[in-house]
């Protein structure tokens, strides 16, 4: 895992309950990509930055997100994104025509909430973009992935699809 | 997931306890794996042949690997297999030379016990061998994926490493 | 648990997150309960009505609780209630002076994201409710357990105590 | 919980998988019943002793559970112990007509493999002798709590049953 580096934004992936007052809040903290890195054995590369749902994500947040994939030596990256804006998000950074491999995930429903789909996305996520050659924006969601324009979010089946 | 065949062997992935008696069984009905199916929101063509801990699979068995292999209309395929003996396994594969995308996977702790570990292998096998172009024999334990020959067990750590 | 009947109201207990919207819904057909019956190898006779938020629950949903209650057979009774306002019910049941013996329980954490709270509050309500001699109202949060004028909630902590 | 003290003596509730070499371990620091406590909110006084399988508990070893639980100066004593021989270890406590109230509690299935059924299992002991007015000695489990002679284990069911 030495050559990929992984940008933590928040989103559901990153979402957890909150007892006292029944609210789901943004772990801003990677907690859930860490445990993830500790129960599959292996070690991550983890930057945490925003922290929002995605749909409170702005154009300056993104930005944000592309000087970290453009300043970093990383030629690999996975983001982890919340589902409501990811496209948003991989188009914005596919328009900029950056030599690195670029993969967006995220979840459906939360890690701490239920773990395997979350793992799941962010695991294919990580084993497409160790063997993928061509630079570009990809997306990992539900066992579909591809290039970002092909896996979006259906809304009524509750699951990202292949297009 | 149409392009992409699992055949699930058993191994330690597979197994779970027995409350009657106490001791860890092998499920060759692959109802674990198509747990990971479900809840990952995704559908998957499944195989189960042979069903046993790794230390039992003999020549024969893995000329039955062999000939799903062979026989099978798929070019990319995952195989499930217990981790003591994957690497001859592997090996006895990639003998063969066949023109397919083979990636073999596992599990330190059987997904009934702790669900993360198994599904980030499979997951991230499943990753692998969509974007991967060359044909070949490849191994995915733990966050290292590759050439069969380069994904060993370490038998002290209790996790598979990338030498 | 031949002589015990379950009344399950709703409450955070029942609670469980809709991937589609990211809310957390009531579930008010008690498949939860029904799930630690099964797990625990047992079985429960459960009733499920109202399927609200306890702050939502109003003078008529607690005559309705009353009267199932009243009507019912069974002398021991355990209801699952939202916390919220698990007070205010337990209070209007204890003004009826019923000859039975009646416990609330629920939990701080919905038992679909985390299953042990939930699971530790009912199973010790059921242990209570099996020895206990006075008739009387009783509240089962955890681990405390006793008349429901002494078991309360403390927001700050986030948990029931007793006082 | 101030006045009730658990006594952990190993048995399957406390086994876990080493990946290492594939075989179920007994651990002897009640890591998991120290988990119930943390996960359900509540602190229980816990002694951490024998840790061994109920099949390999000795008559030495029943009395040294005796003597702590004579020495001891709580009065309510909840017991983890093996499920294969928890009847002779409850029928060696009650034959010593100790004035404290003792109740017994295992699992099926480990805590660290299915985590309900263990904690419903203590979490109802725990319920059930804070009520209980009689001194005697008691087993919980599955659902069934009451005097140690009428809980046995039906091995063909694969669960303790009321008789």
């Amino acid at each position: 895992m030495k050559n990929i580096l992984i940008i933590s934004t928040g989103g559901t992936f990153n979402k957890y309950y909150n007892p006292k007052d029944g609210s789901l809040e943004v772990d801003n903290s990677s907690k859930y990509i860490k445990q993830i890195s500790k129960e599959w054995l292996c070690e991550f590369k983890i930057i945490s930055i925003i922290g929002k749902d995605s749909l409170d994500i702005t154009t300056k947040d993104r930005e944000e997100i592309l000087e970290y994939i453009i300043n970093s030596k990383y030629k690999k990256i996975v983001i982890v994104h919340g589902t409501d804006t990811i496209d948003i998000t991989a188009k914005f950074i596919a328009s900029k025509n950056i030599s690195k491999k670029i993969i967006l995930t995220g979840a459906m429903t939360p890690f701490s909430i239920k773990k395997l789909e979350a793992t799941a996305n962010l695991a294919s996520a990580i084993g497409y973009i160790k063997a993928i050659r061509d630079n570009g924006v990809y997306i990992s969601m539900n066992g579909d992935i591809g290039d970002y324009r092909e896996i979006v979010k259906d809304r009524i089946l509750g699951r990202f699809i292949c297009i």
